[in-house]
């Protein structure tokens, strides 16, 4: 079942220990859209500026992902530049240019309205309110949110909150939320705001679910090497949802086990985003690969 | 096969947000030698003063453990006090009064000598080589130590490392002890240092198993409740230990799957230790309880 995913295009500027790129495509939306493309059809709702080449269209069109709703306006495309300390975890953002993102009013085009699955990438919950509105019933809504929003626009947060069946977050961000260092406390106080799933992300420390009477823990693959951290957490959601929405009509497992496979989908994207700089290894998958690194997690986890 | 444990014997005052206790029966032989005492026969050294009464002594006996190697000797048993943040993860200490403990050189009854599995719990490494040198052939050697040691006798510590089987120490240590920050290449570090598995603990976010081309993470059980973390990573040690030399002869196993559960028995006595205060809950389980509790950390985890 197709999947829209609403959020940011942008070009980032990244320097790590392992090197610097000035310029490369990325954004919260860009790196969902190409996990998800490896599970199901994938549409983007996003604005970029008049900077935004061909080319960096060809990266999400070679993965089969509809780019009809991303507009093109006069201007420059939405800019972010960030560096890594050494222990590859922390993060300083050296610069921030919205450009044409000052001014996006996400406009679905009729045919995206009735997308069983919808994804609010991390954007002003304002606009990702705007975006469910223009929804005609669909199946499920998941979201992001950061603690930018958690701090200055609560109210509307709430709001957007109200209308959502999972939502997909890091520890600190869970934490912040709901005012509970303890990440099941948090998770139990996020699912009274709204959210049936509450998705908790901590980086190299794995991922949990928590939902009613259902907790699952994923570990993170311990990789000796990681190049880039950005986009793995946007790139863990759209292998989650992505999962989610090309098993829908599965009846060969239950809501349980089906979530399990997805959270560890989302780990597997997750794991292959930080391998390279931005996007270089996620859009160049196979789906071997994928499966392979799905039976690494089961053997990493497994006990009897 | 019996399990020999060298570390403190302690008295603690503790204060958390669930509440206060001023003395309790404490330290990390005492919390290995009470968790380990569910799977192995376990034998203690340490030493303790003419404060430590005879229902002190209650606790150890009343779980079948041999007292014989604790040596009572004039002055006060070692006192530690600390309080944990609202948090219940950072801790600061309060007080330390090494008393008995100044003056400590463990002596091995002759026939604990022959011990086949030791665990050298968090002390001096010199008095931890000192225990090393007194055991006749081993089968294993596993032990622990902490910052301040790899801060102040690092030769000491690292003449000790090289005659260990196994480390279990948590990642803070693990990644001051290698200079990594990823805790993958932190064990791989480590056990170029001597021990052939390094067990990495991480509070909340589990544990994981490093040896060459294997590697284990478990998850820890997402409490909502923890009540005093105190000797939590000691209860860990004693189940993890405890496992191992308890099915030492074990053939229906492979050494990876024997690793695998002993460290699932570790997190379930780890996860014990912290839902009351002090040694309460560790010393009166039942064997069912544990399997239970090794069966929800399946639940945790299972996916297909």
């Amino acid at each position: 079942m197709s999947l829209l995913v609403v959020g940011s295009v942008a070009f980032d500027a990244v320097r790590t220990p392992h090197g610097n790129v000035d310029k490369m495509l990325g954004g919260s939306a860009t790196y969902f859209a190409v996990a998800a493309s490896y599970f199901a059809p994938v549409r983007v709702v996003g604005v970029v500026g008049e900077d935004f080449e061909e080319r960096h269209m060809r990266v999400l069109l070679d993965r089969g992902i509809s780019t009809e709703g991303i507009e093109r306006v006069p201007g420059k495309t939405f800019f972010w530049s960030g560096e890594y300390a050494p222990n590859m975890n922390d993060r300083t953002t050296l610069d921030t240019q919205l450009n044409v993102f000052a001014t996006f009013q996400p406009k679905l085009p009729p045919h995206y309205r009735k997308s069983p699955f919808l994804f609010l990438a991390n954007i002003d919950p304002t606009l990702q309110s705007l975006v469910q509105r223009q929804m005609e019933a669909p199946r499920l809504i998941g979201g992001d949110t950061m603690n930018l929003w958690i701090e200055t626009t609560r109210p509307a947060l709430e709001r957007m909150l109200r209308g959502l069946g999972i939502l997909v977050i890091n520890d600190s961000e869970a934490r912040l939320l709901s005012g509970e260092w303890n990440l099941a406390r948090a998770g139990r106080a996020i699912r009274s705001m709204g959210p049936k799933t509450v998705v908790i992300k901590r980086g190299d420390g794995g991922a949990s679910v928590y939902e009613e009477d259902h907790v699952f823990m994923a570990p993170a693959l311990p990789l000796e090497s990681v190049h880039d951290p950005t986009g793995a957490g946007d790139s863990f959601a759209g292998g989650f949802m992505g999962y989610l929405a090309a098993s829908a009509d599965s009846d060969h497992a239950t809501p349980r086990a089906r979530m399990r496979r997805a959270i560890i989908y989302g780990s597997v994207m997750g794991s292959f985003a930080v391998e390279r700089f931005g996007l270089e290894r996620l859009q160049n998958l196979t789906r071997e690969e994928i499966d392979d690194r799905y039976s690494e997690f089961r053997q990493l986890t497994h006990f009897d």
